[in-house]
């Protein structure tokens, strides 16, 4: 996606707002305020409204998630973890302790909808990418389907808790924990 | 609390609105409806409005989740486990897997406010009594804080995660690993 395309500007304000305020607040009047859109461009690119905007807001948000992991997954699935609890760190840093995660927002507040079935793909996608990976250095397939369960979970938890915390306590917690847990998953242990 | 006491009924009926629909969606009004209750009887009871009566809804499911985690804890850490996550299991199936943790809803929709404090304490309230039975059979502190954090974490996103799926699969994978990681984290391991 061009980063300069009006109708990217959105998506990516669609996501920061669902990280910061949740989806009930993100709407379609506020999300063209906090992207400096006029209100009319954003119904002339989201003619599905809301449903459509925040679905892709959820996508967005998986795929960077998604191409991120993937990239740092070819040096291990220890290296991904890491990766994967730094990314999740980063934001609430960078946010000060104001932003979590999109896709969890999403996933509190409806129970149906396209971007509900948006965020349960997306999870479901960060889990593969882990679990192939355990797998590939020779963890049974239904151990690692559990282990890249727990890791996204945890992380997902987390970061609600370091916001409500104003704290990277959680993260940094499960970090240790999740690491020596896939350290010994492992066959052979000699990273 | 006296659950037919109206004040109770308004803050049991705010709390299961805030596992259901999130903090934005939890208006006086939406909650007064929501327990057949006067418009007016709410704002009589709770001269602090919103802030008052979720910082209240909050409060009252974490004390209901740490009654019933403290009773469980006496049959030990690995109990009190299952029975944490045996509960939200209870929450996500009884409801057609339309409700999920109310206390997570507060904490990735607002950074501040009285009902994001109170989300903080009880997540610190449900890892101290976690920790603490880990500490009295035998873990060390550090990690006893560690694998509460775990614990509390992976159950909170699992159940978001499952709510999204509309399954048990995440909290049934991760009852599996966080079970095992526990019993090995015990000294003795006879159980």
């Amino acid at each position: 996606m061009d980063p300069k395309n009006p109708r990217t500007q959105l998506v990516v304000g669609a996501a920061d707002m669902l990280r910061r305020r949740g989806l009930h607040a993100t709407s379609i009047r506020e999300v063209a305020r906090h992207s400096g859109a006029p209100l009319g461009s954003t119904y002339h690119y989201f003619p599905g409204g809301k449903d459509q905007l925040t679905t892709e807001a959820v996508r967005f948000a998986g795929d960077t998630v998604a191409r991120a992991l993937q990239g740092r997954l070819a040096a291990g699935p220890v290296e991904g973890l890491r990766s994967f609890l730094a990314l999740w760190r980063d934001v609430v840093i960078s946010t000060d302790h104001r932003a979590g995660c999109p896709v969890l927002a999403v996933a509190v507040e409806e129970s149906d909808g396209p971007a509900v079935a948006a965020a349960a793909e997306v999870f479901r996608t960060w889990e593969s990418l882990l679990a192939r990976s355990l797998e590939d250095h020779g963890v049974a397939a239904e151990r690692s389907r559990r282990l890249a369960t727990l890791v996204v979970t945890a992380a997902e938890g987390a970061v609600a808790v370091c916001r409500a915390e104003r704290s990277t306590r959680a993260l940094d917690d499960i970090s240790v924990e999740l690491t020596a847990l896939l350290h010994a998953a492992l066959p052979g242990r000699d990273e």
